[in-house]
């Protein structure tokens, strides 16, 4: 289980770490020295009056900004938290395949670690291949010399599944593993092949572009607007206020961009690392290892 | 896995290939031109008085229509995911039958081959289907000359699934399977059966009609109307703030329109053709075959 | 798979089949009368003022009922969506049946014939049960002889899969029937049942009441009192605005009314008709039949 | 199936039962008559001016109570109708019980009515447990004498199912049932079990209190505060414009809470009582008895 | 079951108990000191004039800020009501495991003791765990001597669950218990792991950091320039009004965190002890122990 240590109270006014401010500062500052410059001219020149008519067309613009913009960041978010729950899930099935084979298999302590060492690159395969990093890299640590043929696979979760599948038929045909119990490890193997679509559906199927195309304009041109609309009636105080809408409109994007491919490595990503960590200890404690790796640590409010 | 390339920030701003902006340009700028001419005809002869209460009513009818547009849009959008997922599933459904195959019937291959062979042919076949291509061209490359009576099927996805069930049952028969790891198979049959009629009942059931034509009415009627109610309070702004409203509606519009059958050729549907590869890559793959046929590559941004 | 032909373009624009215009104009042209009349009182009284002021509250109120009537429509479209994918769960199933029924099954023709009869008279009876039609009538014309007691039963769809089970346990209590294979079928007669009860509790349980009765009335409150509000501000415009407000309004309650109830003969309900044909070809089809059924077509855009 | 009789067309905009203007007809003319004195104040002594400002933040007020009072709104709704489907799965469980005790358990009738017996008498107890009303009151008449000690247990629905799954190891122990088979039974026992626990937890785990108390408390200060800020817009319009918003914000407040309790005896509750008797008639049925108990009718638009 | 007694009426009015009053009062006064002098220095200085244009831009602040604390709370909500969901599907498996036991294992009554005692060590540990307090002092009461070494493991939880799995094939592994019904304890266990693996999940993932800071500090800024906003239109109604609206945004906004994590000990979290009892109860009612531990009461409202 990780637990990431979260900033309270008067803190949360001013952190900057895990915040996503750094990443919009240069737009929202942009946006407050238009105001300045729209709010100066119409200080001197007053061409749009004081009456404060052309607020009210913005309103209504920025609502309908605001209603596709909740939408999008639900989508985003959906996908951040499906992506969360896929990983919960191969610890799952992990923890289920140690368990049943100690319960099962209690004669073959080879095949059990043997197991257990294949679930472990699994795990590894998975969040190089999602990250685009080295997947025969991350697994082959994990693998026994007769079993690096997987490594020439191109796809090399599924060998490793493929593989284990391999190994747990061998009880199987030869009579010491009852078909159904056999089974109920190839459900195991099908949930795990299950997390591994999953990921790569959020992660090679962001959300149709022209929807981020689409609400990234719709931002920038409101933004850049909006201090011609506010400046007749809030004068001075038009910077203040366009900033604040800009710090918002901005920020949601961010964060739905952020949000929309989890499996990177930008600090509201999912820490896969971590992740795969606990699943290493889960499955070496079920084999009772001793010394157990430790947790991944947060650095700085962020883990990867 | 499906990893499009995408284009990033000052790009987003002008890119038109995978945007709307082509397919709803011609709307926008019909809108811009009226507007222009209400703002001229206000310029000279006032009818509207500048007090700017034309301008709530709109604004109360803008929100009404955005909040719907957000409806559609949210169900489109869950129509076009749930296809995704439904392919995702297929993929997972295939490289279960493949590693299954190969774990269970290791003294088969020939059979081994022939239900690869065929796992391919369903997928070819469904998204011909779905396209409402021809069906019996596309499965045909994969069926051996003994298995082509399924040509014959009208239903022909659901044929190759038979003939499929009907192989898988020879050594199960012949007492050679284990009738619960047969049920094992058979059950990857029925979500693949799933599968096919998830995905046609999102090809045949449309959002229901009423929807799209009460929505569409409403974005043009209010998009008409609109610049007869801001050219009192914006003047000579009215076309910019009109064209705006009228591409955020119109592409809100438009978008829906795509997602809602996902399995069409528009840039923004599902890339069925490149799934397809995918499946026929892992497949072939688990069977250990060298060339393997190359991920599909995007064209210009756009993967069909 | 049904794919209703659908109007594009311009003729969204004015075309009434399938559209609810018909059934909302009334009210529509109602609230069109009293807007005249109030836009003229309003003109030689003058009783509002033209600030405008009168506005502002419908607007609160505007909004607040389409934050509800969107919550409603959501809910109905979500019942309608429902209903729709039990009826393609039934496909899935009835194809399973009739896949398993001939790949377990080789040696018995006469029971597969039989048990995809009742699969199709299943699919009758419980259309029949949803429509309040005589489900008796649907389901005798797929029955033998020996089968006819099961239409003295009560709750006929039930009779018909209790008589399928009861056909499928003579292979297995003759030992011709493996038990876990005799499961598979009593997984999907069980499926089988769980789309029969929830197409029942989608046709028996409507929304709450009193959610149709509070929105209903506020939205006829809401358009009769819309003029008073807008004529001060709009003056003869008025009435163009206040129908096409009231278009929206009436319209998307009456539609949710529509959908509420997906299994009625509106021209948005779900067409039961042709899905039951559609069981029907597939079925029969794997059978090998020739010739086969016609899938039902739409008549004037509507597919019963 | 249970259709209940609704009112259409005019009916909807006078009827009383169902409605929950009963409830909040109280609150409403309170709100009335403070708006009356309120506006007869503003009438003598014009304290508010007549421009309409103090209504702006009004609707701004307005307008979060209605975003979170809509999500409360979906949450309860969500609840009620989670709790209809938990009921609808147990007609299905006991359909599909009876329907399999007749298929695998043809020579054995007096078990196969001992078990029917234990299922309707689990319904009885469930509804019991659920209105707080006498658990084993419900469930006696349905259990035979050896099987009272049932009655002892605390959890009594829960009982009757361990007095189930006792009674049908009895063949398996003796080897008259299939292990397999038998897990069938077991599996709906466990469908059972869950129906009870999700019943059990949307009863006893109401909607975080605090979101009540909110939403409650701001609707009672919005609805005092608003005449105060219609009158200087509206003056004699105020009381009808107050009332009609103060019955939208009453009425989804009252309908929301009867909804977040879905087991209770309100109008808009579920029919406990309705759908054990349709478990009754099914099960019953199934047996073949004769003449089977009535469905419940509606009292005034109301089952119970 | 649980059910917490809960106010009515009047109370709801003005109880402080269950509120988050008692939390947010300090900022909400602030906020309505801030007024207090904003209004006065309007009062006496009239920098804002009293046309309220400058209202305007607040409300589409607080209507994005609405939309978005909205989005939040909806999704804090779903893991609250996750969370509540995991502990009853714990209920649900125990009390199957308990049933199963029963009726499977007839002739062995001490080990159907030591399951029901593993299954009352896991979900005190598991609530342990989530609440960051000693998991081995809460399950070591339940374990017997020979069962402590699981004590040893680092994951508790999952530690009881292998131990339940080994002991439960030992009549497996004997011949007294069929393959297939060990299978069907073993899927209870994997349904239990799923439990634990989905209250980490909630527990050890908060929402993405960078929401709840976007959030908090807009409603910051927000409520301290709302005053500047409303003064002028307002005048000394000011404090009412900016205090109401800080009351629903510092209230909405405190509600979103409590629930957040929903395994805490605050007032809106959930009942762990509580449910751990029910288990606890259910489990040893099963066994026929009596007298049987009693329901815990909340305290002042409050149930831990």
């Amino acid at each position: 289980m990780i637990i990431r240590p979260r900033p309270t109270g008067w803190q949360l006014l001013y952190i900057l770490r895990g915040s996503i401010v750094p990443a919009i500062a240069p737009k929202v500052l942009a946006i407050g020295v238009l105001a300045v410059a729209v709010a100066a001219f119409e200080r001197y020149w007053h061409p749009f009056g004081r009456d404060g008519v052309t607020v009210v067309p913005f309103t209504l613009l920025g609502l309908v900004l605001s209603i596709f913009l909740s939408f999008r960041n639900s989508a985003c978010h959906d996908r951040w938290w499906e992506g969360r729950k896929l990983w919960g899930q191969l610890l799952i099935e992990a923890r289920s395949v140690a368990r049943a084979a100690a319960a099962l298999l209690p004669g073959e302590p080879a095949l059990r670690t043997r197991a257990s060492h294949l679930l472990i690159a699994f795990a590894h395969a998975l969040a190089a291949r999602l990250r685009a990093a080295d997947q025969a890299a991350a697994a082959a640590p994990w693998l026994a010399d007769d079993q690096r043929a997987v490594l020439q696979r191109r796809n090399i979760p599924d060998a490793v599944l493929a593989q284990l599948a391999g190994e747990l038929a061998v009880p199987l045909h030869a009579g010491r593993l009852d078909p159904y119990l056999y089974g109920q490890f190839e459900a195991r193997l099908q949930a795990m092949s299950s997390v591994q679509a999953g990921c790569e559906r959020i992660a090679g199927t962001p959300l149709p572009f022209a929807y981020t195309l689409l609400l990234h304009r719709c931002a920038w041109l409101f933004c850049v607007l909006l201090p011609f609309g506010l400046a007749g009636a809030l004068g001075w105080a038009t910077p203040l206020v366009s900033m604040l809408l800009a710090y918002a409109f901005f920020g949601l994007d961010q964060l739905g961009e952020e949000l929309e491919e989890p499996f990177g490595l930008e600090p509201n990503d999912l820490p896969l690392d971590a992740m795969v960590r606990t699943i290493e200890i889960d499955v070496l404690d079920a084999l009772g290892r001793r010394p157990l790796p430790e947790p991944l640590q947060p650095q700085g409010h962020v883990l990867r």
